[in-house]
């Protein structure tokens, strides 16, 4: 599947159904920081977003530090953020 | 159990056994990346280390894009590198 890159009205709109993640522009990516009640509850969210990520061939760049989380999406054969990264945020917010 | 910082002759002995591992003196931790052949060997990887730290109840700061996995380690209670982290790394080697 070819992607490219969102250009800006693309990515303000499907922004707005993605509240909670926001653009960082240096690293053209999208990107939300997750709390969790402790180590466990955060890492099993991240397992499950692992084989989400897996399935999709798509995967976050994150860090994890007890009960947080911080995940970029961002898509490198497009140079930036594409649908690929939409999707996979919008599917990452149905259990977060 | 108390824990406290390993002075530097304390932590250059714990490191002589820990190759790979280095001391970051920002982050008063030591740190070692993993590279992998793929996302799901990482995140197996990371599975392994997770419950490792959960049953250890020490848990690491780390980071994950595709195949690498960026550990750091360090005790907060202790203000810096301790015996845990020595412990952590250590049992962290033996499947890495």
């Amino acid at each position: 599947m070819a992607v490219r890159e969102l250009d800006a009205s693309e990515r303000e709109a499907a922004l707005a159904g993605l509240p909670g993640w926001s653009y960082d522009a240096e690293a053209r990516g999208i990107k939300r920081t997750f709390r969790f009640a402790d180590f466990a509850e955060a890492f099993g969210f991240m397992s499950r977003v692992a084989i989400l990520a897996e399935k999709a061939d798509h995967h976050p760049e994150w860090f994890n530090v007890y009960n947080r989380v911080e995940i970029l999406l961002t898509t490198h054969d497009a140079g930036g953020l594409s649908e690929r990264d939409i999707a996979l945020a919008t599917a990452i917010d149905r259990f977060a």
